[in-house]
């Protein structure tokens, strides 16, 4: 099940906002440069409804959501599967608690390995 | 980490795509219709780049995609967390194997409770 959520320590919403959508808009920028420089059949790159698909054709799939309920960013990798991701304050990012992975750090990771190319998107 | 893919008992390529196509669109529609009957503010439904995302303003978003290489509908719920479901042969629907759930059902009953309103989405 979901993780509990403790209202106590939530972003305010429109914070929330501000700091999700920079960072998936930035992520979008970033997949787009990214796309252009690797050799992937069905790299496609899509923004709606603030969702952030980006399809590898047969390698899968990447979403990146938001949870504003929990104040969260949830990706769905094809590699690692599904992860949700708090900010940080400490370290203006994006951690995954259970395992205090950085959500940037785990895509550079994927996609460097997926696509045999590295990705910066720090 | 992903479920490991068991090779021998993956769907054909095109038969998943139908399949899933299928039931993604049929959720679409059904999704549509039960927006004109709820009163939720920012309900919403977009479909793109086949992935299938409903949100329900402040009450969360769901967010539905294929996941080509496993054969899987994958499944981001803001009550229920993530979850990946397989094609069952042997009832014609999409299972989540870890739990035995189907997809329509979860979706049932969450929306059902989620909005104050029964959905039949079989």
């Amino acid at each position: 099940g979901p993780a509990v959520i403790d209202y106590r320590s939530l972003l305010p919403e429109d914070e929330f906002h501000r700091l999700a959508d920079a960072t998936i808009h930035d992520l979008q920028e970033k997949f787009e440069e990214y796309g252009d420089s690797v050799q992937i059949d069905g790299y496609d790159i899509d923004y709606g409804n603030q969702v952030l698909t980006l399809k590898l054709g047969s390698l899968g799939t990447y979403v990146i959501n938001k949870q504003t309920p929990n104040r969260q960013i949830w990706l769905s990798s094809p590699v690692s599967g599904p992860a949700r991701f708090d900010w940080d304050v400490a370290t203006n990012s994006w951690i995954y608690r259970r395992t205090k992975v950085n959500l940037l750090q785990l895509l550079e990771e994927e996609l460097g390995q997926l696509c045999g190319k590295p990705i910066d998107l720090s």
